[in-house]
């Protein structure tokens, strides 16, 4: 199945509800209600996935739930380092969303030999000279990117050496990386100006 | 104009990379090359703009800069508080990419008393009692919210009765607002999802 981005965004959005869900059932527009879109598009993008069944009293949230995890892979673990132990690394080691959706973050490295050793929501901060060996002995394939924006190129030319496949990049840097290296920019900015550019409900 | 969430997502990015360029003009090309994109869409994202001309060497990159500028409202100053001074509002706080597009971060809040009085970026942290008459008095209408899951809907609730009209919601909560508040949820998750299901380049 393809799925455009969009659709992506809304599952995900559903699969938070279902989270928390305690009825039996839920309808498209309790889901709808919940986050200001049209029962329509909630319908359509269920009609979409596998092995829902639709009943007078709306869907069954287990049900549910379970299609839009093998929609969206979130069975598969995929294991990540962070890469910068600043506030914002520190921030995501503790995130509490990652894991119900299969992100599984192992360890964080930074530069400051103070950092080597803390401990953070369990997950050990390493130098970052242990990076290349860890990555290769673990078979890490995903990188997220948090270190200031004038070490951000450095660092993705050391991720990619390592062996690194994915780098979700959260510095403000436009990087520069080999063809095998997929690069996802996590422009916060522009999902802002996206906010308030289109006021859309 | 109407602009795509996509058109400004890439529009933003170019923008980024015309903050660092030094040289006279830029080609589709090389923007396209940066952002391993096709040059034919950065010309026809280029096209819509007004006042750029373009010339065989490129795009005269200070006019492309001046429009993109325009066309996203980078002038238009919006002031935001960042209410939840943990790791992930300390480096909003600190992110230092939001300035150049008019995102102006007047103070954070929290309801630890031990934060109170620090000031992370030259912007105080007030305790969250402060909120709603500082909202007012400064005609603050946007908030960025970073405080843990389970506070997430109550403070929600004292945005909204305080006059805030945007919600940047980072918390993984669906939050329930009166009609005149607007939220943008930044679906961490499903950004990452994004990236990894659809391996696109």
């Amino acid at each position: 199945m393809n799925l455009s981005d969009k659709v992506i965004n809304r599952l995900t959005l559903y699969y938070s509800i279902l989270l928390g869900w305690r009825a039996e059932n839920i309808t498209s527009a309790q889901i709808a209600a919940l986050l200001r879109i049209d029962a329509s598009q909630v319908r359509k993008d269920i009609k979409m996935l596998d092995n829902v069944g639709v009943c007078k009293v709306g869907y069954p949230a287990a049900a549910l739930k379970k299609s839009i995890e093998q929609t969206l892979g979130v069975g598969k673990a995929k294991e990540a380092f962070i890469v910068g132990a600043g506030n914002l690394g520190t921030a995501l080691a503790k995130y509490d969303n990652f894991a119900p959706y299969g992100l599984n973050v192992l360890a964080l490295f930074d530069n400051d030999p103070l950092k080597a050793g803390r401990i953070i929501n369990g997950k050990e901060v390493f130098d970052i000279s242990r990076l290349s060996d860890l990555t290769r002995r673990l078979k890490v394939q995903i990188a997220i990117l948090t270190v200031p924006r004038e070490f951000a190129q450095s660092v993705a030319d050391l991720l990619a050496a390592s062996g690194i496949k994915y780098i979700w990049n959260f510095s403000p840097s436009i990087l520069q990386v080999p063809d095998d290296v997929r690069v996802w920019n996590e422009n916060l900015v522009g999902n802002f100006l996206q906010f308030t550019i289109n006021h859309k409900d």
